[in-house]
């Protein structure tokens, strides 16, 4: 018998526990919430083999002495401090169906409002006026994807349908058939430049943070729109704001904000230009999720490779 | 030579002018706006072979006594008087790739917004509250479409690729594969009953005047959702603000209204559940339209059916 320890949203905790014991009754399901730490930690830690966790506890090493690997709940592992983890914990970020068909479904609206106008049309709204805009087909409007992982391959595939001419930076430049592909920061300007709608998806690490900023805008067509669905930390925000009001930018959707929950009253909720939604595009959905996680446990059982297994080195 | 005389929006007007000029040099095109009326109906009107016009001129026989056929430079022909028409003559609605895609985008984006609680996102953003909301499923949210022409068949294909259980109703009740098809009015009440997002791509006829109301409404499962790209004297607006009021509907997105423009002062407008676009859903846009119209043309000259050719007894 094996031993998994749940940290995360405990709601959510009960669904993966009623799941997990349907469909792998072997494995014993300890809720951190259910805990009592009233004496210290208490003895079952001793015993796990699994971490499912948004954060980690601290001192995992002391704490979880048998632990084999730590499993993200979510589809980075940013908010895991990795230089204070044993450097041979695996560490796996959550890849499973429900989290990637919740980003392109996010991606896909935001994508269709911006190249309909939809801002503006509900701006109109707001005052009454029925005033129609010329409409641009999808042919002539470009989209690109930063970050080309599981999530941006999926949107991008989901975009192609509408026929945009479609356009995906990583730095490895790896893109589905019928996108243009750009690689490495020497390419990262001609990609930029070719983005009617920017929609970013990268990891947050120490490269990426800070990364949409006003150097970034001013390197996009004139009236570009931005998708943020990575992580609040890579936006600097008075640069976007400074990029809305001179024009630069046309608008921008955002999921993610720093810090979270974004305080009521920041200048980002009642821009006029700005939606924003609150880190609602893709969530983990246990019914999935609990079978990709299964699937990763018999993978490690196995000495095999697990699907999302990150290299501390990069970051994701 | 052939004689084609255009009357609807001159601006579009002129690149319809254009792209004839290039692709039918002989066809002779007439733009209603260049001609000169105050010695009476120019000599032209004599010649006239092809019409193509949002509101045709009234007396249309007698006025341009060889027409050969009518075409709407619109996916509709409610704005004709099927009745002050010549008997005999062909009416030809549009049915062309950029109309066909205006309308995919648009009714993804609405579908894709209500399905992830974008209006209820909005409304927070005013208040500048981060507040998430439980996310279904796409498997599990019925999306039904009523009209199932060539707008609502591709709607649908677009649709079923997201994955939601999707329906379709008409009188014929022809669906692509994929999709539960319902016909007639004796089965309406058990499509509407698993409609979650209702989306109405209705042509406008006597029998749809005023059908989108508080009768229909009641038919649809509590918390539904309404799209209305239809024509905007199907909706009874006064029953739609009763239904969201009373929580029947929990929003609505509406891109036609009656009358058109909406007035500035029109409930419609401020209320919180509703998103209005000021009919922008689908354009014809010339540069397909034009081919789809010389293929309907040379269709004619050589005695074959017209693709969108209207059956004036259906009045669609």
């Amino acid at each position: 018998m094996k031993t998994l320890l749940y940290k995360s949203e405990p709601q959510r905790g009960k669904y993966w526990q009623h799941i997990l014991a349907d469909l792998a009754p072997q494995i014993r399901f300890i809720h951190w919430t259910d805990l009592d730490f009233s004496q210290g930690d208490p003895a079952v830690f001793a015993e796990v083999d699994y971490l499912v966790a948004w954060e980690p506890p601290e001192k995992i090493a002391q704490r979880l002495p048998q632990l084999k690997v730590l499993f993200s709940v979510g589809a980075g592992v940013d908010q895991f401090d990795l230089k204070q983890l044993p450097p041979t914990l695996p560490v796996v970020r959550m890849i499973e169906p429900g989290l990637t068909q919740g980003m392109v479904e996010y991606v896909t609206f935001a994508t269709l409002a911006l190249h309909r106008d939809m801002p503006l049309y509900l701006q109109q709204q707001t005052r009454g006026e029925w005033r129609r805009h010329p409409v641009a087909s999808a042919s002539k409007r470009r989209v690109g994807v930063m970050g080309l992982g599981e999530l941006g391959q999926a949107t991008l595939k989901a975009l192609i349908n509408f026929g945009f001419e479609c356009h995906g930076w990583s730095r490895s430049g790896n893109t589905p058939q019928g996108v243009t592909g750009w690689a490495g920061v020497e390419q990262l300007p001609a990609f930029l430049s070719r983005c009617d709608i920017l929609i970013c998806l990268l990891p947050l690490t120490p490269q990426t943070r800070g990364m949409l900023n006003a150097a970034l805008f001013a390197q996009l067509p004139a009236g570009a729109a931005l998708i943020q669905t990575g992580r609040g930390q890579q936006l600097v925000a008075e640069d976007l704001l400074a990029a809305l009001d001179s024009g630069q930018l046309r608008a921008a959707v955002l999921d993610v904000t720093d810090p979270e929950p974004l305080p009521a009253d920041d200048a980002l909720w009642s821009h006029p230009g700005v939606w924003i939604t609150p880190h609602i595009a893709s969530q983990t959905q246990p019914e999935t999720a609990v079978g990709a996680l299964l699937d990763n446990v018999q993978r490690f059982e196995q000495g095999l490779p697990m699907q999302g297994e990150i290299d501390k080195t990069k970051g994701y």
